[in-house]
């Protein structure tokens, strides 16, 4: 059962990858493509008095300048519906698909330009003649609901979106009779996904448009379908999406965008090839971003630093639109409590729109945000105890024994939040040995004595994973004896065909090399819903293992029908059925033949023909993954610049298919967390117009920056499906701040500085510590 | 249950086909395609000693000249597989995909031309420099065992491809108490299955020939699919074939051809997109042939005309190769005895080589020269003991008590023959009736009386139909309520979409508007054969029946889950699933939202994703339409003339979903079949050269030759499966040609003329006049 599974293989995707081989969207080379360029709004607010076309028209390689009116007989609706399975309803938070009237972000797009080139289309869009009537601009959520304030769009009464609470028990009484309440407002900066790869989209009309091929780097193929179909009105018989390679995702390629409808619809409308590639500047004012939240808490404790109760207050910045619905902030307030006991629990969420780019996912996905405030609060909690921050969290930590452990609150869908298996404790107290937390303040002080200033600090976090409600599989042998696996979920390249071939070459018992996987083409793989909420590897490994196990079994059936002998005495061995215990055997080619109708095969009653199975693998329960991070940096309190000195991580995201990929994709997360931490600042103006709109001004982490990751992992199979595992790209990222800005803190603890926000820059350093030594001095 | 299904609808199919808007494989327009013309061979049979391509390259617009060896490389094999489940072996019967050494038929594909349009192509082709050294042709299938003959291709030790005998009883016994014995030599000369649109090929290479998408003019999508990643050795993910709108079969696509390997191969080889849609003439010398039979058959019959024993040999023209396992000849040994009881039958065949276009199946697939063979020897019993021919029939009918009727011959599968259900004496008794049997022989005296010669003919048939052993369907409902069925089947013209839409929209209660059908396409369709052996309504309409029904009872059960519902309270009804006896329902809309992942939808443990359910129909049996036709001719003696004044024709193919495309479907076979009889002429010279290769030479049947048919339907419904249908494709055609000679030869009994070989031309009936008039002058 251990051939393929379990062991850190290479991965099938990186020979081509390796070689440039690669097909990235852009890589798709249709003939006469024409090139697409978007005309954007460069004000966060302002009115659309007019659009002059005529000269943009007339320059060199230009074919067409569209604009709203132009794809309207196109659309079922101008704006983009707020899920996918909506067809007919509209909503007044979504983007539309080009807008005429009033821009609300700078980056909305206003037209379209088609040329020969993209310099030509760049070079048009440019000179398309947008008359603006510029409009004040709200740019902080927290100002957002000021009476008499301004409107983000004026066809909104309010700029608050939603406002909800959550929350269970005697929370009044909790701190009515608390002996230590602690509080604290915590800010986590907006950032990006950044992907290698920005979005973009290549669109081939067949039959004038009546048919449609269009290629998108998304993470959600199906999501595309459904909503270009429902938005062109087209036959889903008419339309096929392909998401070739996708140079990451990373949350914003999660959501649907009014560009990947202008281009098809400017496809069908030209019956022209077309193609648009996203520039970075497009992306960074384009693309969803995320993190902006403000949280006010207050957490009640008792001497032991026990949790009595958590109450607060907290502001999500939406952007201009909503292009999902809104499932962020009740991710957070939901999530806050984390792997903690929490006896009394209430929260106040508002979401406020900004005209800033609009809000939906970012790896971690709200998480992170609670993750950070949780943790920032026992941080709080222990230094005011004057308790070791580990034995707080040790004190408060679930213990294995309550697993499955039931919170009481409510998921979206209504169903509870159950956490189904993990040891919580023993994660804390497996990464503080190997991160030698109890010898650190030994170390901390030596070092301060040589006037290095060194902090440790340490989160928890626990995120779920595996969403369903389903994600299909199908697998089937060729003629020829190779295995293709089908998907419906979407890579977006963290391994997943390497991850889904192992788990079908397990049970065939055929080599990595002989399995193909073929994922986010909506014609040839089953029904899915794609890539989000650490999902893929748990919903659609599950249904691959199933659908593979299926595929044997038939294998066996078939072979006993054909060699004449009971299905009892054979085995698969080798990617050949055998009688046991002697030299005669079929292998899976001839098998695939028989069954897809080779003359002299009579099907008995229970054999399908076909030796393949499709399957859904459902679930209603997420699975919960676990970490537990120590980071150990220096401060240079000249420079007020962080070294990371040392980061140790233990993971628990159950059973490893392939723990080269995990680390992977942990330690990518880690990273991401880091760049929340310290670098990444999605910075506006207070005209809400973006200031980090290059790689220069906004600051990616690079290999540079980081240490050599240690990385420890725990497997807790997950119950909750067959192959016992728990989704793990996000599980990186969720702590990853909270650990970095307690160890800054920590390192800063000689001047008493308390940090509550990200990113924490070397100015923000260097300026509390100044404020710091001046107090101490007064 | 009877709304949409049994009625004469209009064909979904004809509203595009009739505004010119049929998407054929000329149709399918790729960007910078580049087009075909094959170089054939002039010669019958000669070797090649040499291949100049030097000047044809240099001609306008040639892009490359393609020789066997150019495409050698991209290929596993020289020569086709016998069958599509046949990956490796070869077999010196198929035909290679470019010839290079020696040619064995006028037609014989030498090389590949590839410029900017055909006409360049066309031109070039004529002047690449094939040097050929012609040797003697074998045109003769009688001839072509003779010892020291020439032999077909000078790879083969002998002409004969096979012998084989089948038979039962006790023969020699029977015929040797026989108290009459007659025989009689049968011919039916060879034709084609002339579709309107010929035979074509497109395809679209991508990333650099990595992939291939290939557009053919095929009954046989499924099977080309698996040629094409054998021959060219790539992973079937890489490979697509479609075959859009067929503009006719009739046998000829059943097979994959060498054009449909070496258009890819080149597309591959250059990169580049390919057509190549071939001509008429092309048709003529290079698509499949059939119905060169020789038969020399003894019967033996009581005084009465009860047969006693059957006897025979019969020699099969095969042509130059053997594009798929040779079944027609076994077809044809084994359907001889039709619907009469035969208590011994023993039958010799032999399958020769000719240097001939090859020859596979067309429209009836050896049945109608097997029903011509047994109904002109019905005719020779009554003519001898001078009975009423249909009174002889009546006499061997199988009765209907019999059923289901053993026949004491193995299918080639070996399984036994089983004729299932069918009243053989109440359909020839009611055809018999309609068209006033009984009244003719008045009026053929009052009519000779006149000078005029009427004759009527009878024939009944049997067909074996609906051939498995599996055909796939899937039905699935869209979220915006339309309905796709998508089959394995491949529409070739006759109405498929509309039948299997009637199929879906009965089960799910919706209109036949509601119902779009896709077929022909390996990327997207379930697994399945394709268009052969009347088997798709059959198979095809099984697996929609049963796929449409499970689907219903999803929409049912998801219903009863989010309407909170007993299912018992619900039902289906039109388009929408209602609490019986109330206002509240939801639509199939609504439900596949929900099915396919809608937010807030939470699976039942028995309910899988996805409105729509996939399904293979199996089938180790074949269920038995049955005919009897009558026709009425005059022969205009001077001129040897026939005119058809009526034609009565009685079919029962079981329950009929569409009776309009049933019609159409029996009526344009009877035209097959009159053709055969009357019109359709192959010939050759004797250096084997084709004479007829324009519709000039070759008379293909008009509505002018034609009279009003007259159509009577008989619904035994096939208990062998859930529509109970039986195919009806190949139905009419089978008896046409013995019912129509069987009255010309009634109409000339003045003269005692004995027509025994089909067509019979004018000039044949005058000389057999001339003749008659010369014996008896004497």
């Amino acid at each position: 059962m251990s051939a393929v599974v379990g062991k850190p293989l290479h991965r099938i995707e990186d020979a081509a990858l390796l070689a440039g081989k690669g097909r990235f969207v852009d890589d798709i080379q249709l003939a006469d493509v024409l090139h697409c360029a978007f005309v954007r709004s460069p004000f966060a607010h302002a009115t659309i008095e007019g659009i002059d076309t005529e000269f943009a028209r007339s320059m060199p390689g230009v074919v067409a300048v569209l604009l709203a009116a132009d794809l309207a007989p196109l659309l079922t609706s101008p704006r983009m519906p707020l899920t996918a399975s909506t067809t007919k309803t509209q909503d007044s938070s979504t983007p539309f698909v080009l807008q005429d009237k009033e821009v609300a972000y700078v980056g909305e797009p206003v037209a379209l330009v088609i040329a020969h080139s993209r310099a030509e289309a760049e070079d048009a869009a440019a000179m398309v003649g947008v008359e603006y009537d510029v409009l004040p601009a709200v740019t902080d959520a927290r100002r957002a609901a000021d009476d008499g304030g301004d409107i983000v769009r004026s066809e909104l009464s309010s700029n608050i979106l939603k406002k909800f609470s959550v929350g269970y028990g005697d929370v009044d009484g909790a701190f009515a009779s608390a002996p230590r309440i602690f509080s604290d407002d915590i800010w986590q900066h907006r950032g990006c996904g950044q992907s290698i790869e920005t979005r973009g989209v290549v669109v081939e009309p067949r039959f004038g448009g009546e048919e449609l091929c269009v290629w998108s780097s998304t993470q959600m193929p199906h999501d595309l379908f459904f909503v270009i179909t429902g938005m062109l009105g087209m036959d889903e018989t008419a339309v096929r999406v392909i998401t070739p390679d996708v140079g990451g995702g990373f949350g914003p390629k999660y959501c649907i965008y009014p560009e990947e409808i202008a281009v098809p619809a400017a496809a069908r409308l030209l019956g022209r090839n077309l193609k648009w590639i996203e520039d970075r500047r497009e992306y960074f004012t384009a693309a969803i971003q995320e993190r902006d939240q403000y949280w006010s808490m207050d957490i009640a404790v008792d001497d032991d630093g026990r949790i009595l109760g958590l109450r607060g207050h907290m502001v999500h910045d939406q952007g201009a639109y909503a292009p999902k619905a809104v499932n962020l902030p009740y991710n957070s307030a939901t999530a806050v409590t984390g792997p903690y006991i929490v006896p009394a629990y209430a929260m106040d969420v508002v979401v406020a729109h900004t005209n800033k780019v609009p809000v939906s996912s970012v790896r971690g996905a709200g998480y992170p945000q609670a993750a950070f405030a949780m943790e920032r609060l026992l941080d709080l909690v222990a230094r005011q105890l004057g308790l070791d921050r580990a034995e707080v969290r040790r004190r408060n930590l679930i213990p294995p024994e309550q697993m499955p452990y039931t919170k009481k609150l409510a998921a979206r869908s209504g169903a509870a939040i159950v956490y189904d298996s993990g040891d919580y404790l023993a994660s804390q107290a497996e990464v503080l040995a190997a991160a030698g937390w109890d010898d650190f303040p030994a170390r901390q002080k030596a070092a301060l004595a040589e006037g290095r200033y060194i902090g440790i600090g340490l989160a928890n976090a626990v995120k779920g994973t595996g969403r369903g409600p389903f994600e299909g599989g199908k697998v089937k042998v060729s003629q020829d004896g190779r295995v293709t696996v089908y998907t419906g979920a979407a890579a977006m390249g963290q391994g997943l065909a390497t991850a889904l071939a192992q788990i079908c070459a397990e049970q065939l018992t055929v080599g990595l090399e002989d399995v193909t996987v073929v994922a986010g083409d909506t014609a040839i793989t089953p029904l899915g819903l794609g890539g989000f909420a650490s999902r893929q590897l748990v919903t659609a490994g599950s249904s691959v293992h199933l659908a593979a196990s299926s595929v044997a079994a038939k294998a066996v059936k078939a072979a006993s029908r054909l060699m004449d002998v009971d299905e009892a005495t054979l085995e698969l061995r080798g990617g050949r059925v055998w009688v046991r215990d002697s030299n005669r055997s079929m292998g899976l080619d001839e098998l695939a033949r028989a069954l897809r109708g080779a003359p002299g095969f009579a099907f008995p009653a229970d054999l399908e023909p076909g030796l393949e199975t499709t399957l859904q693998w459902k679930t209603e329960s997420l699975t919960y993954a676990n970490a537990s991070h120590v980071a150990e940096v220096e401060v240079d309190i000249e420079l007020g610049s962080v070294t990371i000195n040392r980061y140790v991580a233990l993971n628990d995201s159950g059973r490893m298919i392939n723990p080269m990929i995990v680390d992977g994709q942990i330690v990518g997360g880690i990273v991401h967390g880091i760049g929340n931490a310290l670098f990444e600042f999605m910075g506006y103006d207070d005209t809400a117009q973006p200031l980090t709109t290059t790689f220069q001004e906004y600051l990616l982490v690079t290999a540079t920056e980081l240490p050599h990751f240690e990385t420890i992992y725990r497997q807790t199979p997950s119950t909750l499906n067959p192959i016992g595992a728990k989704g793990v790209g996000e599980a990186g990222t969720i702590p990853a701040a909270a650990a970095i800005i307690s160890a800054v803190e920590d390192a800063l603890a000689p001047f008493g500085v308390r940090i509550s926000q990200t990113p924490v820059s070397p100015e923000t350093i260097f300026n509390l510590i100044q404020v710091a030594r001046a107090a101490a001095s007064q």
